[in-house]
């Protein structure tokens, strides 16, 4: 049980509809049990097609790993190609059908006809339940290989195969362990940190360390190759703190940690209330810190104060600021900040005002200009910042990031 | 030259730190020159697997467009593979040798030695120019198939294909075109609209339909072939007729439109201001609306009304009322609709109040209830959802976007 392949399956996927993200999620997962994917591959709504993959891959690795064609419609061929590859009929599953009932009385609903199809299996497959959806999943065995079938759905897919698939496939001892770790970085560019880092990220190195970058954000992937797990958990925190000394405050986290969840953690350790206002962000910052579960702990409030008048009404911003200095502008940022802390008695308080794009732009004021105002501790700073005018969501989700991660900064030891 | 199947090759895109977002993008070009690609798959940096993958398309298809392995290192094979699969020797071009070497003095660099192998090309193929790297692609032909090989970034391999691939592949006027629209739904359940369709959703129909789902949006994509384009555009036409008369409502836009695209439209065209107030969505639906440029002419506030004090001291909720009815109500939803409709002059006003998870739920208020309150031309309506609690975001965009529909369906003549 050390290679595989991935099957995704779907006309979707092959007519620029949707990007398979599936496969490479899978991958990672498959590679912290120290199983290699050595083949990924797309096939489309075609009994035959699926069946040729199948063949192909079985010859190749002891594990696949089939996404996609559960679903209750004509062109859903993975349960039928399935059963023709084992050799097996499709039988009636009884107890599937009444969970597959039970999903739709649940939520008010009628199970249509059309989903009775879903309580079908090859005989002797087993049945890997979905908490998310009306389509099981299958697992099936065929001279020593394993047969994984799970939806397409991501996030069906995603929790199946956490719950039944990883559990699975864990269970073979034997095998070497690859492990992978990330360290998540911001406010320092990707060609900057391979500098600093040199020969740490040479090709061929164990572990070997590469970099992925989006908005701002880097992440640095940290993959150890190791007889056992031990060590290769000692090799990662090696060169966890390693990177972490060269890159200094440039590190906000590690693996799934996002800036909103470490902003969030600092707020409550300090015992600390946020509150925001966002003009060009549009709620997207507050957006960012209530998606953290318990954020009402220490999230108060946020104001959207798209127009001119509501920055005035709601937060107190002077009518004579925005007409001598303009909505976007150091003196408005500020306002915002100290309006926001004053409104909602916040200790931290982010006021953002700037130029989204792709429409408003000036000479002086070009998309892209944001300032940034952060009160704290009674005292209130500003920045401004000329972020690359690469699209209105860039330069929104750049902006809110950037305050993110100066409250970050502030309330770092 | 009916049918393709594009090949990425290359490591780290088996191992889950880089999804092959190449494929999807040349899948729609093929796709409009008629082109269907009927396979893809993802192959380690290893010479017999390449030609393996070679040979297997090769049998499929007429036109294989392969992706990435051109680099100048060890592990760069597709070159090699090319030559053993053509069963052509790689010969030195000394034209591509001095075309890289100009690039990198017009970069004021010297060309590595490793560079070298890039001026290789098996015997008889043709090299492909590329303006934005070094590695050129290459382009060959055996027994009637087409060869392309391009680079794997994405940036070099898009500029490449556009400018030789794509012309080569325009001049056989002999084939059709196949066009693809999409039809945009909200509200109604992806097996509720195939009842609904019946007959038109049938595999092998022309147009083809079929669908995908995304919490709580369903995509129908109609994907016409005919002799010409005239001809494939009046089938979409036609379907898209069709489909809304079945579906209604249900129906929100076509092809790239999006709800708060749609929902801003009418906005405009009514000329009506818009305010939110959301406590469980925390931002987000003002943030999807925002996120159109030009929202500013119809959005005119948002609060973030996350704790009690807020609703009351910035919404005017009463305080009794959430004392008697508790926060996720559906008369402090209607109070803070009414709330942000007075304090903003809004003409219509959406509060949305909920539990979104994954903790804070109960017996009486389990996770995913949402109350959504409508104020519109002096009065003001209340629904209570319960969307399925598979997740703190899902439940937030659900409600968000339900919200946004709710709007639209107000707007509607």
């Amino acid at each position: 049980m050390n290679t595989a392949c991935i099957i995704a399956i779907g006309n979707e996927l092959l007519n620029g509809q949707r990007v398979d993200t599936n496969s490479s999620w899978i991958q990672t997962q498959l590679l912290s049990l120290g199983i290699q994917t050595v083949g990924a591959s797309v096939v489309p709504d075609e009994t035959d097609r699926i069946i040729t993959a199948f063949q192909a891959a079985s010859e190749l690795v002891d594990v696949l790993i089939i996404t996609g064609g559960l679903g209750p419609t004509d062109d859903d061929l993975t349960r039928d190609a399935l059963a023709q590859f084992l050799d097996k009929p499709l039988e009636l599953r009884e107890d599937l059908l009444r969970e597959i009932e039970q999903f739709f009385e649940g939520r008010g609903l009628k199970m249509a006809s059309t989903n009775l199809v879903q309580a079908y299996l090859p005989t002797g497959a087993k049945a890997l339940p979905n908490s998310k959806g009306t389509a099981p999943g299958i697992y099936a065995q065929k001279e020593g290989k394993l047969y994984f079938c799970l939806p397409g759905v991501p996030s069906e897919m995603k929790t199946m195969y956490s719950e039944y698939v990883h559990p699975e496939l864990a269970i073979h001892p034997d095998r070497g362990v690859v492990l992978m770790s990330k360290v998540c970085c911001f406010g320092m560019g990707e060609s900057v940190i391979a500098e600093k880092l040199g020969d740490m990220m040479k090709r061929g190195r164990n572990p070997l360390i590469n970099s992925t970058a989006h908005i701002g954000e880097v992440a640095l992937h940290i993959i150890a190759a190791a007889d056992n797990e031990a060590q290769a958990r000692r090799m990662i925190e090696t060169d966890r703190e390693l990177v972490c000394g060269l890159l200094g405050e440039a590190v906000y986290g590690f693996d799934d940690q996002t800036l909103p969840e470490v902003v969030g953690t600092l707020l409550k350790e300090n015992r600390l209330k946020l509150a925001v206002a966002e003009s060009c962000t549009g709620g997207l910052l507050a957006e960012m810190v209530t998606g953290i579960p318990g954020s009402s702990e220490y999230f108060l409030a946020g104001w959207v104060t798209y127009s001119n008048q509501a920055k005035v009404r709601d937060l107190g911003v002077s009518p004579e600021l925005i007409e001598k200095y303009g909505a976007v502008s150091e003196p408005v940022a500020r306002a915002l900040a100290e309006g926001a802390a004053h409104a909602s008695g916040a200790d931290i308080a982010v006021g953002i005002t700037g130029i989204a794009g792709p429409e408003g732009g000036s000479g002086k004021k070009p998309v892209g200009l944001v300032y940034i105002g952060l009160f704290f501790k009674g005292k209130t700073e500003v920045q401004e910042f000329r972020f690359s005018p690469v699209g209105r969501e860039a330069v929104r989700r750049r902006a809110a990031l950037t305050a993110l991660n100066w409250v970050r900064l502030k309330l770092r030891v």
